[in-house]
C-alpha cells in the first residue's frame, strides 16, 4: 500500500479482492492510432524538407550498384551516369510513384486473424531482426543459432501483441547458402504468422517466395497480388543503394510482396548533424527506393521506413532512445505522411544488457513511435546492444511494454454508468469500493494483468527471491517456450514445404549475393 | 556500430571524433510544453464528468473533520452538518471559486534564477516525497534519517531539471516534534530551491513559514503575497479531508502559499473501479479542496493534483505507470485544462528495485504526465516501492530520463541550413558527415549527453566491469554528493534561521496534529 503523498500516518490499506482476473490477449491482434500524432515541424518545414529531398535527387542523385536497377529506372526516365552509377530523378518521376504507391496494405497470413494491416490508421509490432548474437541470463551473450532463430519465432508466435515475424538472430551455425531455407522454414512450421525475408540475391528470394507460397496455399499467380511476406530495404546512407538492396527492391515490387525501405541514418556520422538533415538525406533515399519499386510495377506495395539516431560524438558510437532518436521519429513520421506512405519506425536501446538503461532507451523509441504515429514498429522485442544482440529476457521485457501500450490505445468508457456516482454513494465517505455492485461487475476485466511486473510488497517480492525484473522475465520466456505448440498447418502444405526445403538443400541452396 | 537492420555483411563503421560535449544543463531551468496535449475523453465527456463531480458534492457531500473549515464552508454558503462533519457544496460556490482561483501561480524561490512557474504551458519536477525508507545498492532498505533527507535536498540542488525540493524521505531519527524544523532548515540551508512542507498542523506550518521567510528575506506582508513554498493535500479518498488536511488548506491560502490538492485515488479500492469514475471521484474532492482554499481567501494559489491509478485485483495491492495509470493522467489533465488551474502528476511505480520494472513503470508515468500536460510532476526521481521508499539509484536514473524528456521539448531547427544539402554533397556517396564544416559547426552541443547510459560498445563495456545503469547510478549519487557545495546564502538570513530553529527546539517544537 503506498502512502497518499502528504505522508501521515492512519492511512488505510484495502482488503485483498483474490480474483484473478482472465486473459485479454485477444484484443492485441489489430491496434489502431487514437491520438493525433505530435509534430515537430510546421506544415511548411514539411514541405520544405520534402522539398530538399527532391531537389537532393534531382541535383545530387544517388548510388544505384545494381546494373538491372540503373536499366530500369533510365528507361522509366531517370537521367542514369552508368559508368558512375549514378542515378538523378527529377520530380515528376517522384511524383508519379507516390501516385502508384498504395495508401493501404494487408499483409496476408497464412491464418486469416493474423493479418496485418499497414495503412494510416494501423499499428503493428515485429520482433528484434538481424542480430548477429543472442543473449540471456543462464547462457551470456554467444552467436545465434538456429535453434536461438527458432525460439525467437516461437516466441512472436506466443504473443499476441507480436504481429509479424523477424529474424530474433542470424543463425550462424547455418551454411549460408541454405541459410534462408532453414529460417523460412522455421517460421512457416512454427508459427501462422507474417513471415520475415532477407533480401541477399535474387536467387536466394525466390526461394523464399516460394515456400511462403507454399505455406499460404497460392498460386503463383495469387501470390504475386497477395502481399503475405516483408523485407527491409536499408539503403547505405548517405546515398547509396548497394546490389542486394536494389535487387530485392526489384525482386520483391516484381512479386508484390511488402518492401520496408529503411535508411539507417545516423546523425553525425552517415547523415548530417542536424535531425532535419538527417531526415531530408533519409527522405531522399526513401523516395529514391520508391522510384525504383514503382517504376518495376506501378502498385509495388512499399512501407515509409525511419531509422535515424544519432551518435555519440565522444566516441562516435551509436545512440538509440536519445531525445534525437524520438524527435526524428516524430519528424520522420509526418514526412511520411506528407507523402502519403505507411510508416515503419523501431524500438532501439544502446544498453548492452537488459537493465533500467535498455527499459528507459526502449520506452522512449516506443513512445516516439507510437507519438509520431507509426503503422509498424520492427525490433519492437528483443533488441539489445546496438542491435548486435537478441536478448531472451528483453524480449519478454519488451512484451510487457508493447501490451501496456495497446492497453493505453483503448478507449476510455465515460457514460453516465461508468462515472460510477452511485458507487461513489454505496461506498460512502471513508468507505472502500472493492464489494460495490459496481466494482463486482467489472473487476474481471478493467485492468490489465502484467506479464513481468511484480506488483507485491517488499516483504512478499524478498521473501520470493528479490528478484529483478529480467530475472523474472527468464523463468518466462523459458516457460512460453515449454509450453508451446505449433499452430496447426495443413499436411499437405507441410508436406511440400518440408519437400521443397530437402530438394532446395540438396541442390546446395543459393549463395548469398553482395 | 548497429547492423543496418536489412543485416548484412560489410557494413561502415564511422571512425571516432573523440570530443567533448559541454555540460548544457541550463536549458532544463524553465521547461514548457511544445505539443498539445492528449485526450481520452470528447469534450462532452469532460463536461459530463465535471457536472457528474458538481452534482456529486450538491447531493452526497463530503466530510470534513475540521470544525475550522466547517465554520468557513458555513459561512460562505455551503450546507453543513455538523454533526455528520457533512458538507454539501452548490454548484454556484464552486463556480465563484474557480473565479477566484488564480490561473498563473509563481513559486518564488530565494534565488531568483529558481524560480518555477505554474501555468497552462509550463513543466516543473519536483522530487519523490515522504517515503518512510531510503534504499541503496550497499545500503539496502533503512528507515529514512535526516542525513538521507539532507542528501535528498543536496541532489536535488545539483540537477537543473529538478525544479522545486520535497520530502526524499521521512527523517525517523529526528522527535516529531521538531523534525519539520530540521527539513525545513535543511532545505533552506542546502539548497536555494523552492522548499516543501508538509501539513501536520498549524503550529508545524507556521514555524515552516518562518524558517522560509527568514530564508527569503521577505517580511511578513510580503510573504503573504509571495508564494515560495508548496504542500500537498491528499484528501482521504473517498470523500473525506481529514483535521490536517482541512486545516491545511486554510493555513496555506490564508499565507498564500501553494496548496496542491491531490486526491489519492486507487481505482477499485478507495475509488469506482472505471476510470471515468475514479476521476470524477477526484474532481469533486479537489473543487472540495478548492471551494475551502477560495472562501478563506479569495485568490489563493490551488494547484489540481491528481493521483489516479489502479489496484491489482488479485492482491489489492496499488499498481503504478500501468495503463490505466496513463490514461487517468491524460483524463486528469483534461480535468485540470476544464477548470483552468495548473495540474500536477506523479513518477511512479510498484517495483521493489531499481530494474527494468522500475524504469518502464517511470516511463510510463513521466509520458502520460508530458503527454497529459502535467504543469508539476511531484516524485519526478526517486521513488521506488509504491512511495514507501526513496531509492538514490532510481534518483539519478530518473534525474538521466527527465533530462532526455527535456531534451524532447526543445525545438527541431528545419531552416534551410539545418537541412544540410551542401554537407551531404560535401560528404558524397558512401562518405560520412565527422569533417563536414556543418558538423564541426554544429557538434557541440547537438546532441543530449548522457548522465547515466552507457553507450559504448558490448567488450569495452564488458571490459570496464559490465555494470548494469543501477550499478553506475551508485557511484553517480555517491560523486554527486562528494562533489556537493551549498549554494550562497547571506549570513544574516543563515544567523536567523539557525536562532530561530534553535529556539524552537529549545522550546519543544511543534506535535503534529492528526
Amino acid at each position: 500500500m503506498s502512502p497518499g503523498d502528504a505522508s501521515r500516518p492512519g492511512r488505510r490499506r484495502p482488503a485483498p479482492a483474490v480474483v484473478a482476473p482472465p486473459p485479454r490477449s485477444d484484443r492485441y491482434r489489430v491496434l489502431s492510432h487514437p491520438f493525433e500524432p505530435l509534430r515537430v515541424f510546421s506544415a511548411d518545414r514539411v514541405e520544405a524538407l520534402h522539398a530538399a529531398a527532391l531537389g537532393l535527387l534531382e541535383d545530387q542523385g544517388i548510388k544505384v550498384l545494381s546494373p538491372a536497377a540503373l536499366r530500369r529506372l533510365r528507361a522509366a526516365g531517370a537521367t542514369v551516369d552508368a559508368a558512375a552509377s549514378m542515378v538523378r530523378i527529377d520530380r515528376g518521376l517522384v511524383d508519379a510513384s507516390l501516385a502508384t504507391a498504395p495508401r493501404r496494405i494487408t499483409l496476408n497470413a497464412r491464418n486469416a486473424a493474423r493479418h496485418v494491416p499497414l495503412d494510416a490508421a494501423s499499428l503493428s509490432f515485429g520482433p528484434v531482426s538481424g542480430p548477429p548474437n543472442v543473449m540471456d541470463l543462464e547462457g551470456g551473450r554467444r552467436p545465434g543459432s538456429l535453434a536461438d532463430y527458432a525460439n525467437g519465432v516461437r516466441l512472436c508466435q506466443s504473443f499476441d501483441v507480436m504481429h509479424v515475424l523477424g529474424a530474433f538472430t542470424e543463425p550462424q551455425d547455418v551454411p549460408v547458402q541454405v541459410r534462408q531455407l532453414e529460417m523460412l522454414h522455421a517460421q512457416l512450421t512454427l508459427s501462422d504468422k507474417i513471415p520475415h525475408t532477407f533480401c541477399r540475391g535474387s536467387a536466394q528470394v525466390a526461394d523464399c517466395f516460394e515456400q511462403v507460397r507454399i505455406a499460404c496455399g497460392l498460386t503463383a499467380e495469387q501470390f504475386r497480388v497477395t502481399p503475405c511476406t516483408y523485407t527491409i530495404i536499408n539503403s547505405n546512407s548517405p546515398r547509396v543503394l548497394d546490389g542486394p538492396m536494389a535487387d530485392g527492391i526489384v525482386d520483391f515490387a516484381l512479386a508484390g510482396q511488402v518492401q520496408m525501405i529503411t535508411p539507417f541514418t545516423l546523425a553525425g556520422a552517415m547523415a548530417p548533424v542536424t535531425i532535419a538533415g538527417a531526415l531530408t538525406l533519409a527522405h531522399a533515399e526513401v523516395l529514391a527506393g520508391l522510384v525504383l519499386a514503382q517504376v518495376t510495377r506501378a502498385g509495388a506495395p512499399v512501407v515509409y521506413g525511419s531509422f535515424t539516431s544519432n551518435v555519440d560524438m565522444k566516441s562516435g558510437s551509436p545512440a538509440f532512445g536519445t531525445p534525437e532518436y524520438v524527435k526524428a521519429q516524430l519528424g520522420a513520421g509526418q514526412l511520411a505522411r506528407h507523402v502519403g506512405l505507411p510508416w515503419r519506425s523501431s524500438n532501439a536501446t544502446a544498453s548492452n544488457t537488459p537493465d533500467a538503461q535498455s527499459a528507459y532507451e526502449s520506452q522512449m523509441s516506443l513512445w516516439g513511435a507510437l507519438l509520431g504515429g507509426a503503422n509498424f514498429v520492427l525490433h519492437a522485442a528483443g533488441w539489445l546492444e546496438s542491435g548486435l544482440s537478441a536478448s531472451y529476457e528483453k524480449f519478454i521485457l519488451d512484451v510487457e511494454q508493447l501490451q501496456m501500450l495497446a492497453e493505453v490505445l483503448q478507449p476510455v468508457g465515460a457514460e453516465d454508468d461508468d462515472l460510477a456516482l452511485a458507487a461513489v454513494e454505496e461506498a460512502g465517505p471513508g468507505g472502500h469500493f472493492f464489494g460495490t455492485r459496481h466494482t463486482m461487475e467489472r473487476y474481471r476485466d478493467a485492468f490489465y494483468a502484467p506479464l513481468v511486473s511484480d506488483w507485491r510488497n517488499f516483504g512478499a517480492w524478498s521473501n520470493d527471491g528479490a528478484r529483478t525484473a529480467t530475472q523474472r522475465a527468464a523463468t518466462l520466456w523459458r516457460g512460453t517456450l515449454d509450453a508451446f505448440a505449433p499452430p496447426p498447418l495443413e499436411p499437405a502444405r507441410a508436406e511440400e514445404l518440408e519437400a521443397f526445403r530437402r530438394r532446395r538443400i540438396e541442390a546446395g541452396g543459393a549463395a548469398p549475393a553482395g
